[in-house]
């Protein structure tokens, strides 16, 4: 029998916290570092994304270490989309053909704080709060910490980042000839707002995902389970009805109120939020190789760390369990060689993950612009007409990304098959009907 | 009269020394910070990138600083490739249709400590080396630096960056948010090599840039007034033939010998110098935007840390030369408004970096593949033909990138225009042929 090694997982975030799980479950002894402290204890960070859609992905992979259970009793269902117009009007769209399919409102502290407990309730893991990674020696995996009590130094031969868009260990790595990385912005920005609660109950539909179109800009809004929604608005950084331009609280609320009225009657604390919620910035992050060997030690990247994506497609988190349930394949297939599991890991992850990457940045326009349209709506409607038609051989792309576990290139390639094959069906339905039109002609 | 400001520079080198230039002459104080030893005293490092082609561009700036005749003695004046088969056979294309226009082989040392001495030859300029920059804060301006005497301070309300591809400064600037940055490898490494001077004379033509193009692979060489040529070899860094495989002084001598048989015969060290002189990277570093604004100070990027690109169009040290002389023309535009001047800099010169950042990545596969084959050789004829033909309507983009300062996306666009008006003027005269024809059929 091997000797259980030793790996160490920075970040214990949602993918520390589920790399841990699968590893535990291989037999590793596991140490996870987080810069943060317990969640367990602290209240959760004030404007920061409180809430992120779980789609069947996400709870493929908690289903594989036995965490699904735990986390769905939080879940609140959104079988689909409300739209909601400048003059209040609402319209629904159902995600999938039949309905019934739904993503699910998670907020991401109370998963945080369900799946640490289930990793550390796994014999071998530990955590280690309060630890910020300010040095990483590839060749050692000797790793320094600043902490309340000081820097420390710990090692590891196995390394694993799970630290996020912001990575301290990618910042490492980039240092590396042959590191290919990237850090693309979006000239948008974003700030949380919320509808509380009114006498007790949710003051818009829970069963759906709130969106309020608005060409250049947006809002969304997801439920929460103690009946409040977090709202999150997308607005350009600078140019009309900007952050930059919208600046005082005054021109913000004369605005918002403008263009967000039926939002704006739900929102008693607007002002505050204005004031005391940062702005977030909205980056894509590419990095290959997602590994890095030194002599003595192999480094790797999960997550955000490896593919921050902008949250448009509510993939993020769910993209990143998957590179789990890879990396977890890959050792097994590899009999645990922790080197070669991780270039096959890598190798097989990236092109799913710059995928998911350009499917996010689609979909924001999709989602501030073309969701308002009539032809989008029409689309929607004969999408989901042909899947009905053809059960199980037309899906929409939305369905695959976000009801099935299919890669998500694969979905691509699909999808541009499926769309061959109609353009395909529809020529020849118009040529049927010229020649029968011709045919009548001669009689 | 406005009291002359301090501005501190980072980095000593090509570009450093000329933008410091640049500054003096409008009345600045001028601290250059330099990580490296005084390159007036040291020797220069092995194995690093040691000859460069100045053209147009480059000596563009340097005639307005008047440094291009100190420069130009120690020049090495180009007017074509002269490509070596394998067999050892000599092919000569001419860089212009003239025949005349040359691209120069310099010394980077000795251009660098030229280029030096012009800098604190003007009143206001003085040089601190074995400085390295360590630390920025952004807002205040302060820099850390690691000097032999231990950590220093300094600070600046104008801080420009010309450190180089791997920009200390720019990694700073990377944790902002907006700060947009990509770091692309190529799958090759560079090794260089020597051929001696034999019995004191170039044992090559001097008069012509030599390449040795093998398909996935090739090897170049630039004159040194010493008479001896400084080769670069690019060969993939895995694969067959490649720097991975070929991992011994035997196995690469075999391989070296077979393929570069002409050049193997004039090169009596090349076993030292496969052992000593490192395996190189090229890379290609974009990042947006050039300029960062504190609250109390500015930081610019100039040359290769803003843009550094592959060496296969010979423009890197030209287009950063380039730089400077747009900073210059924006600092008087806006009367010397630092803050507006390096915005105004960077968003007129973005463009123009990223397509020499295109144009070298194609140019390797032309150097390394095309310049072997007939009908290349045959379109660069046709080339040649079209611009003697039709002077100054008709350049080829090399001479444009090469010979002009046309900057460089106006050459791409210029080129586009060219090529559709040849092959319009070509069908025309296609469809003449053919009325002509039928015309002549009919009779």
């Amino acid at each position: 029998m091997r000797a259980p090694q030793e790996v160490a997982v920075v970040g214990a975030g949602l993918v520390g916290c589920l790399t841990a799980c699968f590893l535990a479950r291989r037999g590793y002894q596991v140490t996870l570092y987080e810069r943060r402290s317990d969640p367990r204890s602290a209240t959760a960070e004030r404007g920061r994304s409180i809430n992120l859609a779980l789609s069947e992905r996400g709870l493929d992979a908690l289903r594989r270490v036995g965490l699904d259970e735990a986390v769905m009793k939080a879940a609140l269902p959104m079988p689909g989309r409300m739209m909601h117009a400048p003059d209040g009007t609402l319209s629904f769209q159902p995600y999938s053909a039949d309905g019934q399919r739904a993503i699910n409102s998670i907020s991401r502290s109370e998963l945080n704080r369900t799946m640490l407990e289930g990793a550390l309730a796994l014999p071998g893991v530990r955590a280690r709060f309060e630890h910020r990674l300010t040095g990483l020696d590839v060749d050692s995996g000797l790793m320094d910490f600043d902490t309340p009590d000081g820097p420390v130094q710990r090692s590891a031969q196995i390394v694993l980042a799970a630290d996020g868009a912001y990575s301290a260990v990618r910042g490492r790595l980039q240092f590396l000839p042959g590191f290919d990385f990237s850090q693309d912005f979006l000239d948008y920005g974003y700030k949380e707002l919320t509808i509380p609660a009114r006498d007790g109950e949710f003051a818009l539909d829970p069963g759906a995902l709130h969106i309020w179109p608005r060409g250049q800009a947006m809002m969304i809004a997801l439920p929460n389970p103690d009946r409040s929604f977090t709202c999150t608005l997308f607005w350009p950084k600078s140019g009309p009805g900007s952050f930059d331009e919208l600046d005082t609280a005054e021109r913000f609320e004369e605005f918002f109120a403008a263009n967000y009225a039926d939002a704006r009657a739900l929102m008693p604390d607007l002002a505050d939020d204005y004031t005391h919620n940062p702005i977030g910035h909205l980056v894509t992050m590419r990095a290959y190789p997602w590994h890095a060997r030194g002599a003595d030690a192999v480094v790797g990247l999960l997550g955000d760390a490896a593919h921050a994506v902008v949250p448009f497609y509510g993939q993020g988190a769910n993209c990143g369990f998957e590179d789990c349930v890879e990396l977890d394949r890959c050792l097994e297939e590899t009999g645990d060689d922790f080197p070669e599991a991780l270039a096959l890991y890598g190798s097989r992850r990236k092109e799913h993950a710059d995928t998911i990457a350009e499917l996010a940045l689609e979909n924001f326009v999709e989602m501030r612009d073309k969701v308002a349209s009539r032809s989008f709506l029409l689309q929607k409607r004969i999408e989901h007409g042909l899947e009905r038609l053809l059960p199980g051989r037309y899906v929409s792309r939305y369905e695959l990304v976000s009801f099935s576990t299919v890669p998500y290139a694969e979905v691509q390639r699909r999808i541009t098959r499926q769309r061959r094959a109609v353009v395909a069906v529809a020529l020849g339905a118009l040529a049927a009907v010229g020649v029968t039109a011709g045919l009548l002609r001669r009689r």
